[in-house]
């Protein structure tokens, strides 16, 4: 068990699956591990972004042994998912990956209230559904085939907290960590490790996308993340896959989080976590009052940008 | 603002809309709150069900203007919801709710990997979309008729914390608090509050249902919890909802996990919720320590019951 050892995990010669691996966190993962000698399959949608991230791959390559591949799928269905898993498998003799990293996913901020049913379901989709089918369907070919695993989901900081604007993202993050939390118990039936990581802000591509439809509140309320580059985020993850976090952070504002809002999850260090722990007992009051604050002096603004936008206010009802 | 009023929330005279109305938790939820001189409406599928939880809150009537009404819908998509938004308002004026308790839900507990692609997405609908949905047309009709609201959403125990068993339930019930958290912050912008309940098992016909399919593990886990009568779990909330708490619990485990997995959320007294985070902190790890080891002790147990189910294990491949 991985809990009892002191051996760091090490990706040389490992087959690792990298979902979301043509751009963000998931290509600097990609990058990362075929630096460490890991063979590495990445499965996007995109086949242009596919083909440059191939490149990339290829200029960290250290051995010649290295098998790199990349596939073109759709992930967000369990059809998709069991599709891209055979893809990946068949080029390694059929057998499951030895790490999967889960790093596909989107956020699209908006107010709830002019959120569309569509929105909602898309967000669960880009959120959880996008991870949780292929760690469903490379948990039960890696049982079939009574093999060892690692599963790496990636959820966020909103994962561990939540506040205005992230309605359809935030539930499929949480979802995420309670399907992980309930893995990392479930899956020591068939010692497959189980890890989550929960990045903050990260400069990517997605990053861009999602500012785009940010409620202003959202992001002023952001403005004070220092945010990761993505090769930082990565590096985070790497390092906490190795010292066998379950839950893993790469900034201090999410490790805040993490050390009081660990459920059962097991903690880093007991003493390390306990001063985090009392730490974020005081701090994290004082910061939801001055966000509670935010929001509630945007009300003004808020009634006029509903108003400009056609949403059917109607006069007080009272 | 209900941060800082100390009058406590009485339901005489207003408009509850209660979801899963017709037995459980909500059942016995609409009759306290029938009890206590509301008007009542409730929502489920079984007319006869339905039928019956009219009389039960006829019984508890307190005065002659009270108004009862039961609604049969589906609420497990945004139409469903929707749909019944518009017969309980229209029963009212057309004024949305006074306030509103989502208590549909159920959960088919099973290991992973024989968990088929319409059992996972259905313990999301039954899990989360059954309440989302709702929570969604409520809060946009209420900030058309710019009228004040109050959700309280019903979550687990298991929405803070998991294990074995639980990959199909868990999830939705995280995302839940995920979508109260963020809610909690966003809806400040309309005076709506946002409460959510984190409710233990619970004597229900829904928990019978759901030990049908719980594997062994997961109950002999579960042999310690003393568990709760519905009537003792619908008087949890109404204390909670009264006490002006976001995150409601009714048991003293569920307590725990609370104060030492609250994320952003608002805590209750400081000084108590330091003194459960502690022991939490202590009292957790041990506790994860011997589930964990229940499971790897069941590993053989295990393997037999996959075999004798028809899962293709293979031989180990090495």
């Amino acid at each position: 068990m991985s809990f009892f050892s002191r051996n760091k995990w090490n990706p040389a010669s490992k087959h690792c699956y990298v979902t979301g691996g043509s751009a963000g966190l998931g290509l600097s993962l990609a990058v990362l591990l075929a630096s460490h000698g890991a063979h590495v399959s990445i499965v996007a949608r995109d086949t242009s972004k596919l083909d440059d991230a191939l490149n990339k791959l290829e200029k960290a390559r250290v051995s010649e042994d290295q098998i790199f591949r990349s596939h073109s799928f759709s992930i967000g269905t369990a059809e998709g998912a069991n599709a891209a898993l055979k893809a990946v498998t068949d080029e390694h003799g059929g057998l499951t990956p030895d790490a999967v990293f889960m790093c596909a996913g989107k956020s699209t901020p908006k107010f709830f209230v002019e959120m569309s049913e569509q929105d909602l379901t898309e967000g669960m989709t880009d959120g959880y559904w996008v991870q949780a089918w292929t760690a469903w369907a490379v948990t039960r070919k890696t049982v079939e085939q009574q093999r060892k695993g690692k599963l790496c989901f990636v959820s966020s900081t909103v994962g561990y907290m939540s506040f205005v604007g992230y309605a359809s993202y935030s539930p499929g993050k949480h979802a995420l960590r309670g399907l992980a939390d309930t893995l990392r118990s479930e899956l020591i039936l068939y010692d497959i490790d189980v890890h989550i990581f929960f990045p903050t802000t990260m400069f990517t591509p997605g990053y861009e996308e999602e500012n785009k439809t940010k409620p202003k509140i959202t992001l002023k309320i952001e403005e004070a993340d220092s945010g990761l580059q993505p090769e930082q985020a990565a590096a985070g993850l790497l390092k906490g896959i190795q010292n066998g976090h379950t839950h893993i952070t790469a900034d201090l504002i999410t490790d805040l989080f993490r050390s009081s809002t660990r459920g059962s999850a097991p903690g880093h260090n007991f003493f390390y976590d306990s001063l985090l722990n009392g730490i974020a007992m005081v701090a994290v009051p004082f910061w939801r009052s001055s966000v509670d604050s935010l929001v509630r002096k945007h009300r003004p603004e808020h009634e006029q940008h509903l108003r400009e936008r056609g949403f059917p206010i109607q006069d007080p009802s009272k």
